[in-house]
């Protein structure tokens, strides 16, 4: 019989489709154009080296000769960098001004890469500039949440394919954020203990969900599984705030996530994917309750009008298949 | 600036992308094969004339001769009909039982044909037959919720392109719904006053976003629109549960529906596009402050990793602006 599974941390409930269930092998991608397939420079995109507009840029590692890392203003902004933080609430005209920040991380000078292609070090880099730039646009008072978000491979949402990353900081908490910091609160007093702290505590104990576990963090398939292969890393120690990471659990993460993407890149042939880190929003006082976690969706199923219309998932691969399927994938480290 | 928006009623933001905005006829699908182009009979499509499984079937309309719509359940469900409703909850592990029921309705013998195609009447068969089927439904006492949606198009979601709507009767209320019911009653209760009725008031005196209005119901690009050419179309009478719309009403919206997706079809030359007939959880005493509506989204951009980690939408049209190209489209009747 088909489950009704309950996150235990957002409340959403997601349909497992047990009886009709695919098997984790039946998503594996056909044969398609790799990244690595690619060429590793490209004379018209904008993020390879030669290319570089300087004046957009925020952040180059290293300093001096060629980078190895760059973050740059979006070219083409969702938000404006200027402006005063305004609102304007009358009837159905409910609005803000769309002030705040878009930058994009240019990971990686090589345009055919991918974290699953580099060294653990560069992908610790990666998140390290993420930390600094995040805190960077901390400081800005108008700034009151701020999302961390990657879109590999074009059925993700990306339009350009040479390695990025994005930080997106809001004028607002969304209204969804708002409602799952609500959720944890609650778990909070009602049990005396983070909701998250209990997901790994339970997690761990039935380990049959468990992809790969590191000093500081754990990977997983969680119960509630909204897709398949959809993943959770969450750092064991608990603290809300990503940016409150210190460095060797960033260089641990940094060997962790590499793994679980290559995990991805080998098994299921280099998957689109998107990844987002969820920290609490920047102002709020919920040291106890919530804790940040990097959540990962492989582009290997679709959402329509069921899921719009009921904002449930129905997942046609097995959370514990799944997540079996990575443990056993070599990633040939 | 871009702004941001929020929705009266659900309270989502949208990054209304102002600077970087497409202009309406950007969004129009390029050539390709439109329904009407496809064989009007296909062998091998289970919804056929000359295909039909009889012990699957529901409802025939007419119930003599040959068929105008037929309602069968799902032959690969998402929930099992038969089994008890049982509840698991401890830790982690929150699991019901996966029964429900899931039908499809066969809108036409036709597989080339499409809402846009059909007559004012025939679209409002098609409603009709679902008020029929969610009837029967709400009897189980194991359903707490309906979905109807329709996916059009393979990016909409559909793997069978003959025309056709979907019923799932869940056993569990959706959390986003219990979330928005709640939303709902705060508003109530904070104005007197249904937030929905609200809206209807707000967008018929602006005018800008209204698209087609008849007797009985309004159509209008949400002012929070979260897509290019986002559509609600809700009953100017205030009721909570669709299956009390009177059979004026449903004729009313037959022939309102089907101008509004002739427009899309004409407009947009047949984008794939998903709707979703949001109504009342079934058991709620949602009369006074729940309305219902019809959402209409068409498939013309993507959700990446921004919208999975901010529950948020970056909407790159403007609602006026879709308002505007949909009302221009002369739908030839």
């Amino acid at each position: 019989m088909p489950e009704l599974r309950q996150n235990l941390a957002t409340k959403e409930w997601v349909i497992i489709a047990t009886e009709r269930a695919r098997r984790p092998e039946e998503f594996v991608e056909p044969t398609h154009a790799r990244t690595d397939e690619r060429p590793d420079w490209l004379a018209d995109c904008p993020f390879c080296p030669g290319n570089e507009e300087l004046d957009l840029e925020v952040l180059r590692i290293p300093q001096e000769g060629a980078w190895q890392l760059r973050v740059v203003c979006n070219k083409y902004p969702a938000l404006q960098r200027e402006g005063e933080r305004t609102f304007s609430f009358d009837g159905i005209h409910r609005m803000i001004s769309g002030v705040g920040h878009h930058e994009v991380l240019i990971e990686t000078p090589r345009h055919n890469s991918a974290p699953a292609l580099q060294r653990s070090d560069e992908v610790a880099l990666m998140l390290r500039a993420f930390q600094l730039r995040g805190q960077e646009v901390t400081t800005d008072p108008r700034v009151q949440h701020l999302i961390y978000f990657k879109n590999h491979g074009v059925r993700a949402g990306t339009s350009l394919l040479h390695p990025h990353t994005q930080l997106i900081g809001l004028p607002v908490v969304p209204h969804t954020i708002r409602l799952r910091t609500e959720e944890a609160r609650r778990y909070f007093d009602d049990h005396g203990m983070c909701v998250f702290c209990k997901m790994i505590e339970d997690e761990l104990s039935d380990g049959v969900r468990i992809v790969m576990e590191s000093e500081h963090f754990v990977a997983f398939v969680p119960f509630a599984a909204f897709s398949p292969f959809h993943l959770w890393i969450l750092p064991r120690r608990h603290h809300s705030n990503f940016l409150d990471t210190q460095a060797n659990e960033i260089a641990d993460l940094g060997h962790l996530l590499r793994q679980v993407l290559r995990k991805f890149y080998v098994g299921l042939n280099d998957p689109d994917y998107n990844y987002v880190i969820r920290s609490a929003p920047i102002h709020d006082p919920a040291m106890e309750y919530l804790h940040w976690y990097l959540a990962l969706v492989p582009r290997v199923s679709r959402a329509a009008g069921f899921e719009l219309g009921s904002g449930m998932f129905i997942n046609i691969a097995l959370p514990e298949a799944s997540a079996a399927f990575l443990r056993e994938v070599k990633e040939d480290n």
